[in-house]
């Protein structure tokens, strides 16, 4: 399956955040990750990050599932933190 | 067409962001919205937020784009925002 992982989590668990997530999924701005994934690695992910997130900090993470990839565009406006350049 | 926006903006410029977001779109945890929208109220939608979002301030905003609801499933981990309760 193809998702999408946004996360919002206190800035203390960021940096684990961001190394688990790179494991499983392409890295795509700031705290939002993307790509193919089976089920199985799905499943290690979230309870990898499930151990990172904390209730008392208010951290939050919303996964979009799809079964195969299917947007057709994906627009940055602002600063693209990819390359901290770009400004449209 | 269906779309998933997700902002990243300096917090003084949170308040504009999620009122001029509301306008368009159902709001769904923290800094993410998602709903069915025409390409005209697309494109104004984009021209209200792009003046919102300053390139000093690091402001981003992702959108996906999808010809049709595509997503079978949307996860919500950690604290769920919606209702300030649920930590699964």
């Amino acid at each position: 399956m193809f998702v999408i992982l946004y996360y919002d989590v206190n800035s203390k668990h960021c940096g684990k955040m961001v190394k688990a997530c790179r494991k499983y999924l392409q890295w795509v701005q700031n705290s939002v990750f993307e790509g193919e994934i089976s089920e199985a690695a799905y499943e290690k992910m979230i309870l990898e990050l499930k151990k990172i997130i904390k209730s008392e900090d208010n951290d939050s993470i919303i996964v979009y599932k799809f079964r195969q990839m299917k947007y057709y565009d994906r627009c940055v406006y602002g600063m693209d933190k990819k390359d901290d350049i770009q400004f449209i």
